[in-house]
């Protein structure tokens, strides 16, 4: 079977050569199975690109808009421009059936926002996270929401818990995931209103391995399979966990070029920073889905190559070829049945 | 001239025990400056203590209490408890002057309650905030507020960004140090309502250095000088940022014990292990001022050892050394001089 992916060529900071580059190279990369791409946007500008890869343009179809989202569209105007633009296009041929995922590394807050009106969210989830798979000393966590809603209320971040539950049991393999709840201490009097009255209803779904509280420094201990947050504290945390990891590259290496000695232990050392730096390179898990919609849409960071958005349409293939979302559907009816009470609060 | 600290010996999850053995590692390492201690707190349980250090013995006093503020004492429950409470009288001994200033371990949230009321704050501020000084590529950076304030108005960013400033001015000993403020992405269209409004507000005081938005993985970047958030966010980041640290060690660790030569070079690498562990060890941070009072009120982490504990007494003498607060508060009033309307308006 074919996999066929809509691909927004115009999104990103750089737009169709990321995008035209790294559907090549996720083609070139596809051995096992069969891939095909549906590219919107600038038809002359897609085509410039397209000639540089011949096995690529065999497998692809440019569909041509002059309204064009970019990353500066508000996304109350793209939602306007809407079906008629680059990234709504490629949006609704999932929506219709035309193709089985969407790739955007377009502006995050208007993909969003058209993903949720086109492509509709899952019963009881009323928005969409991203969640992301943190390496940590245990193994690897999910947590969620990585930027995607801004402001949430206690009814969200219980939305993201079952989602990231749901997604950890079929990402990580795990039987019975236990989710944690980002706050400043572990006690119950901690945190704001809103993460105190999550954690209350939390408590009260019966099926769902709830672990109270856990603070910053859980994430990469591991402590919980899943973490779930508001998206401005997950942004942030994601990209702190980054830099602080390059922070401790750059000490190490200093420290270790100061002596002969040092330079030796840094030679021998220098494949486990490497290892760790590929383990970090954002490129290499670039590729974030909307959690909790009904089709698969995923959002590759504006900023980066072809290697990264190549990784976001392998994402993409992944989901579609595992059929992801019935999965998560399933789980989260299960316990939608269990705890009627709290989605229809939701 | 004999400084005097105003302990609060009850706080903490240990209580005495720490904090007498803390003072007395404070007392030895006082060569220079002549230290002495008022305790508050259970007048038996501190003096079998305070009978295993003679020395310290020579240079305290205890002043008994039976209404006793724990870690599980609500905010609320403590500014009750108030004045005749061994925090109450701790802090209210530095705002009588009988002590330069005041030093706990206890409930942050108590704290900050008692130490509103009774220390008040600087003029134009109207809640204090607890800044880190954090290690970064470049040198040091200043990120605050790391959890005194939970729910933050865009007022309140506005005024930590001053006194983070200030703070920066006298701590990195910087001319013009810059700051910005944590947010999801650099553009302006970033964020959600109170950072955006707290941009305009920086953006429109002219002796500032705002250098806009920051994101996570600027702080350890050491892209500005000072990193204004607010207490949720700063708190999850700070302790984010420690537990990469530490899966980052148990990586390189893991992968360097796998050969002959990884072992090699792990041994070699070790000495900067044990610097940077050094660097990051809360034990030697430990002791946040709460920037924006009248006088010097120093924060102990609940959990810390002895060892943490002096350490939080040496940044309240030092503080109380070089005036701090004096510098501070001359800063705030220049600015206040120059921009009135920013701070009649907070």
């Amino acid at each position: 079977m074919t996999t066929i992916l809509a691909l927004d060529a115009m999104g990103g900071d750089i737009g169709p050569k990321v995008v035209v580059e790294g559907a090549a190279m996720a083609l070139s990369r596809s051995t096992q199975r069969s891939l095909s791409f549906l590219l919107f946007g600038d038809k002359t500008l897609i085509q410039a690109e397209l000639d540089k890869f011949p096995d690529l343009r065999q497998k692809s179809t440019i569909i041509h808009t002059d309204i064009l989202i970019t990353n500066d569209t508000k996304p109350a105007a793209a939602v306007r421009m809407g079906r008629k633009s680059n990234l709504g296009m490629a949006v609704d041929a999932v929506a219709k059936g035309q193709a089985h995922a969407v790739v955007s590394a377009g502006n995050t807050g208007a993909y969003m926002a058209l993903s949720k009106i086109l492509l509709k969210t899952l019963k009881g989830i009323d928005r969409p996270a991203i969640p992301a798979v943190m390496p940590t000393i245990k193994g690897k966590t999910v947590v969620l929401d990585l930027g995607a809603n801004i402001d949430c209320s206690a009814e969200n971040l219980v939305q993201f818990a079952l989602m990231g539950e749901a997604f950890s049991r079929q990402i990580l393999n795990l039987e019975h995931p236990s989710v944690g709840l980002l706050n400043i201490g572990s006690e119950d009097l901690k945190g704001n209103a809103t993460v105190q009255k999550a954690a209350q209803l939390l408590k009260d779904i019966q099926d769902l391995n709830f672990s109270g509280f856990v603070e910053g420094n859980d994430i990469t201990a591991g402590t919980t399979d899943v973490v779930v947050t508001d998206g401005f504290s997950g942004n942030i945390v994601l990209k702190a966990i980054e830099g602080a990891a390059h922070l401790f590259k750059h000490l190490l290496e200093k420290s270790l070029s100061s002596s002969w000695l040092g330079k030796l232990g840094y030679l021998l050392a220098r494949s486990c920073f490497k290892e760790f730096k590929a383990r970090i390179d954002p490129r290499f898990y670039n590729g974030a889905v909307f959690l909790g919609l009904k089709h698969i849409a995923v959002k590759s960071h504006g900023g980066t190559d072809s290697i990264g958005f190549a990784n976001a349409i392998h994402v993409a293939v992944q989901m579609a070829e595992s059929n992801l979302i019935d999965k998560i559907e399933q789980r989260l009816n299960l316990m939608a049945n269990a705890e009627s009470s709290i989605l229809d609060h939701a």
